[in-house]
């Protein structure tokens, strides 16, 4: 094996950011040669996480774009929204391809992205050039790009689980609701009221009803590829688990479909595409069961009173919608093989 | 205070049996005087649930219903599915008051009872005479009554949210999804791989979509209050959490209806029923906000985007879902002011 | 029934203060008639607890002691460590009695509070005062008494455990090993990494051995009652529940005692305290046996290969480790009943 | 690189079976061959664990050795204690290296195996055969072997923290005391009230204290490193967690040893071992820093005041309590680099 190509992590304290070192330890032709971080420049990764004990000990790096340059060819930004619109520029001005985990450049309209995220946007020019790295749908467009806008954690999900049948003209796209389901991991390792063990725990709530930045970015996606404008009701809940998301949608038939033609579309459309797993009629997918893998699992139900399907798809929401996902982007990028150092059997129970 | 009335409860060693002590143990007017268990008559409550030592530890009574009659007035029928149906009968001739918390008697049809739960129906007799007691709904029926049947925890929490807004013609009736969530109390106290501890800790699985046995109980309460037949799309997921059950709703708005409308209809309607509390515009329900307690939470989204209402509606599956709701139609039977002994706050955090 | 005695609570944002609004209002003779907090005053306690809706509405009051005492006659404090110190003085000298909930007052020597908490010590006239509120070793003291330090969780659950044993004599008080463990209540609800749910959930974690400023309020108890100085190893763990203390202590024995032994020591030791409950030979506690409880249940094991006992305590920490047992000492202040208004079955599952 | 060997897995339904075959796909010299489970052969592996679909698809073989014999050179049992007695002899004698991860060899006295597993031993004969294989203690006895006996759970993580002071005598080997906690999948996938989740969800129980099996495999080892008998005091808690084992343990100094001194003598122990990581001083590890992972960590604080020492160790009883240490074992009896296949990094958070 030959000497593997050097990448860097910004934002290398975040749980996106940690998450990268564990999967990229397991790749054959990448390797971490810079973790980051600009507010713990100069001290160890383990400070923080003891579990890198013995596997990577090195001080975290500062975000300077030439100094990185040094070290690795690709950069992932696992920064926190906001960030990313100023340092991308930078990375890409020195040369180095750029993955970005954060929502800064998902959506091509500043206005949108201001209206959803309450912050300022991007420059215009960066928004346009970044492609939307939702693997099984714009794979394509990801390979040879170097700048990759990683999908949010709600929209792969989500899309993986819609866009066959949108496609396909199956359901209804005025009829779409997208009951979404996360751990709390998504919201971070901020400490808050809102991540705080004991309000969490032995507990179900509600959140951001029809208000989450995802929602736009789901729309833009089924937008596309429906090509018609389609808006959609989506409400999120945090469930008291750490890692997994799970996305139950409805729609209305437009057509007397089964179980069976679901399955059969998906199946055809996802061909070749390890990483999502149409379930057999009868049987849904647990978010367990893609644990700590890049796995996106799809199951179906047809109800012939309502005339209405209901499409459960769940993912990990570290691994496939974030961290895993954007290592399957690299892979594209790269042409490698999607799968190459993603083969994680998920980690049951 | 004078003598407390005598209860009797069948199925003392599930946890609807055990939560009616819990709950039972700070009524006013009733006190519990045999605990009943066909399968474990003789030996003490306390060798199953050694919570209860210095609480209650007589032994358990057999199910005879002349033995019940001697000891007490009311008896509570906290048993699976199945069993209640040839129980009751020779309570009530035993000139027993009885409330039913099984499934058994709460769909007039023999046809749809067999046709969901799999089993043979009760006797159309005891059908037709049982009372549904959804309280906030049905309470006036409940009155004076002497068989009861008491409402399944998903049709509480749903039926709670929903029945103001169909009675007030708010929502089109033939577009009301309900994406439900419990914990795993719900599922009784038998020991199995869908009940096992680490099949479920972090994890969130869907199961039965569109075949729920109270589907069929939801269906009738909304088409009797609608007045015309409706049917449903019902999703019920379990949530790694021991108590709790969560119906978030989706309606397509007949008219431009605001969230404010919603609370003020909502508020309207449950006046006086201590037990239904409305969430302000912008919060809705968590779970855990119910936590031990006889409320059910209301909370509303509107979306001007799509024409939809969200509705978020939670209880205590133990609690307003099963042995608190009991106790409640004890109370409106009995003449009772219906909050006598379920004054618990929700137990927070 | 009369009017109730008027109670105040300071910190009532904080889980202590909210737990004992949970207690209290199931309380006959007391109630609740000022919720104070000095940091949200002027805002309603639904704000942070909406759990609390329709049950407590009013607004926060402030922490000035003349209007408490136009209020009150009694006043819980339930705040940080440092903050009594301060509060409890001012309080006395209204004429209100007082209830301490923090470490301030529980420690007789200033030095030993500055040694293990880190902070100034409250004044020496007031640590004399303060009667150590361990309600089944110090109720005699606390009878009519006008200033209680109600004692810190883990003392209390270890405290119970072994003072019996220590009194008779049957133990070897320099054997002494206690391994601790506790929900994450416990630690209050500030938002911290320490009690951040994805880092907690899924983890066990020790911390603060041999460092944790209950150690010497546990030995200042056990030298108490054995008449010698006595020192102990104590280990402190954070277990994923919200919940629920428990101390598994080791000793050396110093006859030949069996489990019958301690069993009938410690029934006749607390002969007549219903929240201490003894369990029979082979069967050892679990913490949700007392959740939500005033109880504290406690089991023995007799090893004769090693001459060693190992005693196993539960207790809920909010409710005997906190709100309950401040209750239970208002009850003996007062002359009550000391179970009055504390006889909550433990909500099990 | 060359084609892999392969090894087969009995006992491929239950959570060590689907663990080995979680590790085994990362292995770059061995490969899962034949799944093999005698309840469910000819049924396929997906059928219980969804998880694997487009991973593991096959049929379960049966136990029939000639029929593994054809299709591997190593066998993992995965079995149930009382199975692989009965299996193993079978195997070796088809001339398959055998590494069982039961119960049933660990003991090398059929009486003491019969005392504390209340079961028929195996053939004396075997017992003296299998090397014991806690592999950093005992690797250089697995080098070559033929047939291993991998140690259990506990013992694992309770030896790695005891043996490297037995044996520079820095502790009193008869002050040991261990106070051992796991999750729950220890227990097996089996459904029992025991390992039912809304039992054990939000509690913490002690059970069969001083009467684990574990205790005559932790003693038969420190018995060997001290080279005299040890007996232990021993408890063993369930937490409400799925993976994780923490053994907290306490020994009386023999000198005067600073947190340094135990830190030296242990890195110097392990040096070269990989899988053991000592923590620095003020440090103790959590069970989620080892989660899904093959390392077991650890950390000490001495008590200068009582002359005791606690010993804090982790692993993920799955991983290195398990699956992960048998194929250490594995990768010692072909001559492998130990930590071949193993380098998972900890899934954190």
């Amino acid at each position: 094996m030959g000497k593997k190509m050097g990448v860097a992590i910004v934002g290398s304290t975040g749980y996106g950011g940690v998450e990268l070192m564990r999967l990229l330890e397991a790749h054959p032709y990448a390797e971490v040669t810079s973790v980051i971080s600009s507010s713990s420049a100069g001290t160890s990764i383990t400070d923080g996480y003891p579990h890198l004990a013995g596997i990577r000990e090195e001080l975290l790096d500062g975000v300077d774009a030439q100094a990185i340059k040094s070290k690795a060819d690709v950069v992932f930004l696992a920064t926190p929204a906001g960030v990313a619109s100023k340092l991308a520029p930078e990375y890409l001005a020195a040369g180095l391809k750029v993955i970005d985990l954060s929502g800064d450049f998902r959506l091509k309209s500043p206005a949108l992205y201001e209206q959803w995220y309450k912050k300022p946007a991007a420059d215009e020019v960066y928004l346009e050039k970044a492609v939307f790295g939702l693997a099984e749908i714009y794979g394509e467009n990801v390979k040879g790009a170097d700048f990759i806008s990683n999908p949010g954690c709600y929209p792969t999900a989500t899309l993986l689980g819609l866009v066959p049948a949108i496609k396909a003209g199956f359901i209804d796209p005025a009829s779409i609701i997208i009951d979404a389901k996360s751990g709390v991991s998504g919201a971070g390792r901020g400490a808050s009221l809102g991540t705080h063990y004991s309000e969490l725990n032995e507990n179900l709530k509600a959140y951001k009803i029809n208000q989450h930045q995802h929602v736009p970015e789901i729309e833009m996606v089924l937008s596309d590829v429906a090509g018609t404008p389609i808006v959609t009701t989506f409400t999120t809940h945090l469930v008291p688990m750490t890692r997994g998301i799970m996305s139950t949608m409805y729609a209305t038939l437009k057509d007397n479909r089964s179980v069976g033609d679901f399955i059969e579309l998906y199946k055809e459309f996802y061909e070749g595409r390890r990483f999502v797993r149409i379930r057999p009629e009868g049987q849904w997918p647990a978010t367990k069961e893609v644990w700590g893998s890049n796995y996106c699992d799809i199951g179906f139900a047809v109800d012939t009173r309502t005339n209405r399907v209901t499409i459960v798809s769940v993912i990990d929401n570290l691994v496939k919608g974030a961290a895993g996902q954007a290592i399957q982007n690299l892979n594209l990028l790269m042409g490698w093989d999607e799968t190459s150092g993603l083969q994680f059997v998920p980690a049951y129970p």
